[in-house]
């Protein structure tokens, strides 16, 4: 099924990774000459490589990292150190090539694509410097506050994720062999920490931290405001669209649908920290198995990204205390996800050495 | 001083990085568009390169890895998994270009220089395969078994330091940027552990692990010998000289002078696991400034390699469950520093983005 009418379509086609090809990649491990599985989890990931496409000759590395941006709504109750007009801001940014993102990515040879899943302000791909590698899906000029009602209707949610499914879909298409996913949105550790605490069932005060660098004063106030939001709110946490709906963001939907993308396609894609990682709760939520798909690159220094990813049963690769976002932990980890697979196709056996194996 | 008569003259012209270098390049960092520090450990590194280099454009781009290989008496005291054989096999391996070290420096841009520090078997450049990557400073072909006397003379110890600083003051005054350190020698988790715990002050059995994969049997045989080994020999914690001789290796005072050579020339290098930390252990308790110049690649699977990096307050960059040695963990760590460096450098100012500050 190329061409799914509908999110049900999607997510009936997902299939878990077949086990068969870990093991088929396995023995091949077994034979390199060195000793047994001595470089640890590089062969984990090598062999997941393999299994998810079906092939003992891995390869990633034809690289990007889709940067979805989105305005919230929930920014007007002071829940971010930053004013919500950085968001369109940044992204300028990352089309002229300046920010953590574009160096990161660069260095890793993977390309930037911003993905304008709801900002505020209209930025034309065709006048804007740089802007051929934007993509404009905007659901909405932001999401409502969800402090006094739901983030977005159901139908946006929905549209969110397969905007998402679709971006994702045309870069697989165009031969990339492994995504990463990025975030910007002023504003978006809330509606992440609301998801993360609903779907993981870890309280809200565990799943709220200082975002980009609340003082403890608000970070009191930002628990306050989500524990109301979601009363008020209650999402249905057997219910991913729902929780997307109303606590989430459109940028969140469009990780998601990354996610379910990638899944579907059966390629690698590599999360990135706190927000992200609630797109794959979303994403999880929806389809259990589209997380064999899933890597994640690091994990970020916002204190409930952890305990998102011990729900996803997700370890991840990278864990310098980075707490940034822009796909930036996704790039790096990209880079030690594609060192794998080298490693895997280029180290010679114990017979093609010549070396004696253990005593 | 560029070329000092001796290792005295080396050790006394180390220099602690200037702090100053440190505070001006946090202020660059401050001004990045981002929130503050947001990049974690990554910011750490870059003020680090820069203060090693004195420059508030560090680079790193021309990389090396310095394969140390030697071979150990104490190999036939049965601490090993694999024969003795195996360290030359290995290191033409290494020359013709299959062993994980290749294909992991390969994948970072960094070039593989074998250096032939004392192992059994006669390899020349000349006529092998590859040959133009072996540097043959052998000491001796293979130390004597440290469990009968001490594994070297007290000469040769400082031989082969003074043979590791050559060969990367060659590298660096040859354009590389920073070296990273590798290790070939069957056999050498046993002198790593033993200088491990008389240079940490940890005991024995917790710097002792299973290497290449002993089995409980094996592993409680080589902490006997180990144990036994430092009783007869009683190394000086007070001079590491004296403990590299006793129960060190070639390639591991090879590494020591590698070090030393950084940290006089004020390069940065990367140190990989538990045999490079040894090397390490000694350059730190000849000159403990030397570590300024020192970045712990990874942390390995070999349980001991903790506490060694906890005696010289080095944080490791990645935590793979790696314990191949070879330098594996360095190439991988130096594509880290790289990405630091290039995002110190690249990433723009909050002004030059036109991107408000915290509100």
């Amino acid at each position: 099924m190329n061409n799914p009418s509908s999110l049900k379509d999607i997510l009936a086609s997902i299939q878990p990774v077949d086990p068969a090809w870990i093991e088929k990649a396995k023995e091949r491990t077994a034979q390199l000459v060195m000793p047994p599985r001595a470089l640890g989890r590089l062969h984990d990931f090598s062999e997941r490589l393999c299994a998810i496409q079906k092939t003992l000759e891995p390869t990633v590395s034809k690289k990007a990292i889709a940067v979805m941006a989105g305005d919230h709504g929930i920014a007007s109750e002071s829940v971010s150190a930053f004013p919500q007009e950085v968001t369109g801001a940044m992204v300028k940014t990352f089309l002229a090539g300046g920010a953590g993102i574009n160096a990161l990515a660069g260095h890793v040879g993977a390309d930037v694509r911003v993905i304008d899943m709801g900002i505020i302000p209209e930025i034309d791909p065709a006048t804007i410097p740089g802007g051929e590698a934007l993509i404009v899906r905007k659901i909405r000029k932001g999401t409502d506050n969800f402090l006094k009602g739901p983030a977005m209707s159901r139908q946006e949610a929905e549209q969110s994720i397969l905007a998402g499914f679709e971006v994702a879909s045309s870069l697989y298409a165009n031969g990339y062999d492994i995504l990463g996913t990025g975030d910007m949105g002023i504003g978006n550790t809330s509606p992440s920490a609301a998801i993360g605490a609903v779907l993981s069932g870890c309280g809200v005060d565990v799943m709220t931290g200082p975002g980009t660098g609340l003082n403890a004063q608000g970070l009191a106030a930002k628990r306050a405001v989500l524990a109301k939001a979601i009363a008020w709110n209650r999402p249905d946490p057997a219910d991913g669209i729902d929780v997307l709906a109303k606590v989430g963001g459109f940028e969140i939907g469009g990780i998601a649908g990354l996610i379910l993308a990638a899944a579907f396609h059966q390629k690698p894609i590599v999360i990135d920290g706190f927000i992200s990682t609630a797109g794959a709760l979303i994403a999880h939520s929806l389809c259990p198995a589209a997380t064999d798909y899933l890597f994640s690159g690091h994990c970020s220094e916002e204190p409930g990204h952890r305990f998102m990813l011990d729900h996803l049963q997700l370890r991840p690769i990278l864990d310098l205390g980075m707490r940034l976002g822009e796909g930036t932990g996704a790039a790096l980890a990209m880079c030690i996800l594609d060192a794998s697979a080298k490693m895997f196709r280029q180290v010679m056996t114990f017979a093609q050495a010549q070396v004696s194996g253990k005593a």
